[in-house]
């Protein structure tokens, strides 16, 4: 395959968009990303998305969002593996471009969570886990992850407040991202005191939903080698792993095997390990998952996670700055585009665009997104060519 | 991108399995698949699915079938297009495969539709087309079609009754495929007196619907070539494109302008024409359709589809057989799986493996996938080598 950049990206605040379509915001993160990208075409998009057809009655977003920016007429598809839907659109428009099969593709990542009633949404989102081994008995999504926090937390020795620094330094960094949903501060009073979810989760440990829609443009890296006004970012590494879709079927529930298998390959690709990584923006859709996440790709030991948050090293002047613009927690998890905004934030951050939010001197990222909870892992590692 | 084959085939019988879930259902047909192409691994699997997450309740397949059939950690996820997915899984196997990424891929294409009411099934069938413009009336997506027919008739001066032959022959070959869910014959008196569905189309207009997967496992040529014992099939073109999501937005409602640039873009991949296909798998969801993708694939002229089945053309032996082991209206249409029955069925004529429906002499198949009412579409050409 050959080499492959990010030349254009864009994306639209994470908020309650009750005025708006689903195609209207998959088409205002595009419009942003041509414009960036400085092109008015693509010759293929992929769609990363999770729920339309339960929440908005709507599948078919190929067709429908390519012929709604002006694109009539292209190859067009939707890719999902639940929460992970995001990333794979990058994956497969990397793909597309890479196979030399087209010379630019569009990765766009949509989701429409807030039209539809709580329990509406709360069933959608349950579809990620096993239908007749976990949705069967009736567990949430938050509850799955609640399990997990449980176990863990009763493995390693950890009390719940040992979690607090993931929650506080996203929210710390959201205020700096005018696209989070929420652009507030906490501190460690606030988490400790936030309304229980499912038990040992908070409010403050669970990533809010909202709509939203992130969209990056991939071509050629010897195409805008020398051509570009703006810096240069390559995908210089890219691989999807799966594991048991259903948390009792894993050989260790603790351990998030297909993000450890990912981002080895990730990091393979790429020619860098975990020391390399400036910025790292984590599926940290509940703080569990932050503290596994952190394990998996090699910064903490098994059980240590929290440890890294305990010691500062996961704030933007730290060791593995995470999160950097709010993350899921701060920023919002609309699911099937979360994997764009990763990878749109990666982007501003290796351009040195993130404004207040910039990471000095960021060269090499890493952006995971996880497909449930943790059946389905993309690991992309960009880097400022 | 190097040039790919398909190695092995597996299928079930289109019915209702009520006793099956759906992951039961994409594994029976991919374990055939494995045997037949006696490997027991792949390195990538790629699930056509439409509905599994509005009428069972799973979404993020890809992770979870995986895991079934003793994939647990390769890469895996859904694609999707409405009635279109199917063939987007041999689409998106054959590009990773082809593009070096991985050296085994398999594509496999889902549906359970009759675990539900069939007032579930249609509003999930209705989400293929535009839901703000189509849907929001109440629109069925018979109904849809229903308006094009007629349409059609009044434009170019048709009779319903000219468009039995499509429905009969589909029937007839129906008769020889064991896994075809109608495997009875109908005469024109049936059709004619068939119950009125959405006028101009009657019952035996219309495709089934079903439980069914079909599988296909897709590697390198030049792997099996002077390996396999089997007769090489390889994918010599490959396709998509789109349209308008809603009928009245297109230049032309009578016409498929994504199947013919699908088509045209297989053709000349393949370096063949029209008048080089032995067999035509096509989407005859509805009679019209068969009629239009005839059309569009340039084996009538724009208003003549019916033509070809008033003068025999499109049966076995005629001069371009279609449907040829029943087709959508008699093996039935599982959506998300239909596109690859299809490829399977093509591979099958190629190997001179289709029984009593054997197509003598077939050495190129054409097959093509249509969702919605035509807003993607997916045409493959595939060869005996």
């Amino acid at each position: 395959m050959r080499e492959v950049a990010i030349l254009g990206i864009g994306q639209v605040p994470v908020a309650e968009h009750w005025e708006k379509r689903l195609v209207e915001l998959a088409g205002e993160a595009i419009f942003a990303a041509l414009k960036d990208a400085e092109v008015n075409k693509v010759e293929a998009l992929f769609v990363g998305n999770m729920m339309a057809g339960q929440l908005d009655k709507q599948t078919h977003l190929g067709a429908l969002i390519s012929d709604w920016v002006g694109f009539r007429g292209i190859e067009a598809m939707t890719v999902e593996a639940a929460c992970g839907s995001g990333a794979l659109a990058l994956r497969s428009a990397l793909v597309a471009v890479g196979s030399g099969l087209v010379s630019s593709a569009l990765a766009v990542g949509v989701e429409k969570m807030t039209d539809t009633s709580p329990r509406e949404t709360t069933s959608a989102l349950a579809t990620a886990a096993s239908a007749d081994w976990e949705g069967v008995h009736g567990i949430t999504f938050v509850g799955l992850n609640a399990l997990i926090m449980r176990r863990y937390m009763h493995e390693y020795g950890w009390k719940h407040e040992d979690f607090a620094p993931f929650s506080i330094n996203a929210h710390a960094n959201g205020v700096n991202n005018p696209n989070a949903r929420f652009q507030s501060p906490i501190t460690e009073e606030v988490y400790r005191k936030a309304v229980m979810v499912a038990d040992p989760i908070n409010l403050m440990d669970a990533s809010p939903i909202g709509d939203g829609a992130a969209a990056a443009i991939v071509v050629p890296l010897d195409l805008v080698q020398g051509m570009s006004q703006k810096p240069i970012v390559k995908i210089a590494g890219s691989a999807v792993a799966t594991d048991s879709i259903a948390v009792h079927d894993r050989h260790d529930p603790l351990w998030l095997s297909a993000a450890e298998k990912s981002a080895r390959e990730a990091y393979r690709q790429a020619d860098v390990g975990p020391d390399e990584i400036d910025v790292f923006e984590i599926h940290d859709a509940f703080s569990i998952m932050a503290a596994l996440s952190l394990e998996a790709c090699g910064f903490a030991e098994r059980g240590q996670g929290p440890r890294l948050g305990l010691e500062g090293e996961i704030i933007p002047t730290g060791r593995i700055p995470i999160a950097t613009m709010g993350g899921l927690k701060a920023r919002g998890h609309p699911v099937g585009a979360t994997g764009m905004y990763q990878v749109v934030e990666a982007v501003q951050q290796l351009r040195g665009e993130a404004g207040k939010a910039q990471i000095d001197g960021a060269e090499v990222a890493l952006t995971q997104n996880i497909g449930g909870s943790g059946a389905t892992v993309i690991s992309h590692i960009l880097t400022a060519d």
